[in-house]
């Protein structure tokens, strides 16, 4: 297939960078997902000693040396967020809202996400939680939905739906301008707990609480067992083998996503290890 | 105990430095055993593209970046071959040839010997053939002892082994000069095969062959089980978790001696994962 790739590499910290170079090094087709910012988690950084090279640096200068590595090596950042991936055998489909991806293998370098789940999030998981709204949109038709967007890529999901829901609420989790349609009501408000019966019915929020039929929680990275079914999870991370190896063949992880320590070299440690890998799992 | 540190860590490549510097900033008293110029692994490579951050140095540059990181957080090296690590329960005991360290934890970070072992050299390993010279020089008083030498530091070894054998030979698998006590004969030539009975009795080379009853085979770095007696190895490296934890608690290990691939920010980022885990070792 010719526009399939060889590695597709979801995340665009310091793990799925160093999986792109190491990839890109050893002439494999690549697909790098992320953001242009490259990870909220490095230009926020204040004061970075412990890269081995780079002493007292701030996230942002480091930021700076990663994109420039980046650059000579002629590799782009393709911002696009990863909705599910699915194993189809020899291959991989990645979705990206109406949107499709073919690659041979994968490499999940998401991340972790700091912030607690809100109460009852986990609870009613698939039954009116979600963390894809493009993806479960259709379900929603002619129904209330709450958004909780933690970032400004969540508008656009809010605008997507709203063009199918009865109603949307967009519960912004960020300061900003907010880019939402005219139909959408926005909550400047904390939300607290999602209630319902068998199915979400509430959300209460500190000082609000509105009726939903659905709430999408969309933060800076889905947990991976949403992102790919079947992936195997050992204690909230992903389960890798010594070589970065998940459950699923074709698919390797690296990063804060596999587990402790979180560190941005250790994460480019591991994302080496699984192009390394990936690379001998397409050549044998 | 005053003098005792609370992590010391067994070589001054990437791994080693790495665990070094992440070490420090966690306010552990520590010691850091390698060589001047870091690794020869390092300084040889000619161009270096994989280590992200920086593109296209030649090993001497990233050196000199290890370096300076090291020097802005006071770390030094002590220029000495550890040769025994034994584990004494509550710490360890590090043996260089007469003198004695105490720490609390160890690190080892000793790379990979990429040479071919002799033949016979594992058949005979512990019936006279042996890689430290000078715990092992006791043994062979009034003896011949053959001293297969890889780099200059072999040389004082065969001098201290001199002052009690009865006969030296000495083969230097590098150029240079030799800074040999007058005694020690030294044989240009390249050693082929090392034969016995039950015990070592010949050393056979390409151009000559010499009666001996001890060889002694001094690389970059001693095999691992050797250096640490106890140590769980696993096709030919150091067996790890995930955490660089080996089979004996308190010690770690990280870099190319834990297995492949063999690589710069692999090594690196390891290093920094067994450092947090003496530091979370020393402090429960
Ligand atoms: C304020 C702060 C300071 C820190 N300081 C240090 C420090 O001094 N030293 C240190 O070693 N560590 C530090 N850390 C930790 C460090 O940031 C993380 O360990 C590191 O960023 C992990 O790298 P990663 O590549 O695994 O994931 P991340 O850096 O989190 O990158 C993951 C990327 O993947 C993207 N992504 C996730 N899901 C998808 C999807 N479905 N589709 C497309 N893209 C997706 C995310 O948007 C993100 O860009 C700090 C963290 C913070 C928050
Ligand atoms: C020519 C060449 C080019 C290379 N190019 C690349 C490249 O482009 N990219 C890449 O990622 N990798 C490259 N590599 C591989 C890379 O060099 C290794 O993976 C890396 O150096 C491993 O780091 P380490 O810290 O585990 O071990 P090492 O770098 O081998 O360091 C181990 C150190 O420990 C010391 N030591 C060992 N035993 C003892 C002891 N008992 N007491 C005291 N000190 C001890 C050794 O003397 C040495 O200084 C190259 C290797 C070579 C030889």
């Amino acid at each position: 297939m010719d526009n399939r790739y060889d590695i597709a590499i979801i995340g665009s910290g310091p793990a799925g960078i160093s999986a792109a170079i190491n990839a890109k090094i050893r002439n494999k087709k690549i697909i790098l997902f992320g953001s242009k910012d490259l990870s909220a988690k490095l230009i926020k950084a204040p004061k970075i000693n412990n890269y081995l090279g780079f002493y007292n640096v701030t996230g942002e200068e480091l930021k700076n040396q990663f994109q420039r590595h980046m650059d000579s090596m002629g590799i782009e950042i393709v911002n696009e967020r990863i909705n599910n991936v699915y194993a189809m055998g020899d291959y991989f489909t990645l979705m990206v809202n109406e949107k499709m991806y073919e690659a041979t293998t994968v490499i999940l370098a998401t991340g972790v996400e700091y912030t607690k789940p809100l109460s009852g999030e986990e609870k009613f998981l698939g039954r009116g939680v979600g963390y894809c709204a493009t993806c479960d949109a259709p379900l929603y038709k002619g129904k209330i939905v709450t958004i909780v967007g933690y970032n400004k890529e969540a508008e656009e999901d809010a605008n997507y739906v709203s063009e199918l829901a009865a109603k949307v609420y967009y519960v912004p989790m960020y300061k900003g301008e907010y880019n939402l349609r005219s139909e959408i009501q926005i909550l400047q408000d904390k939300p607290v707990e999602i209630q319902g019966d068998n199915f979400v019915s509430k959300l209460i929020l500190k000082e609000n609480e509105v009726d939903t039929d659905g709430v999408f929680v969309l933060k800076d990275s889905v947990p991976p067992a949403q992102l790919v079914p079947g992936l195997e999870i050992e204690e909230g991370h992903i389960k890798v083998d010594r070589l970065m190896k998940t459950n699923i063949p074709g698919c390797f992880a690296a990063g804060d996503c596999i587990g402790k320590p979180y560190q941005y070299i250790k994460a480019a440690g591991e994302g080496q290890i699984a192009a390394l890998s990936a690379v001998s799992y397409l050549d044998s």
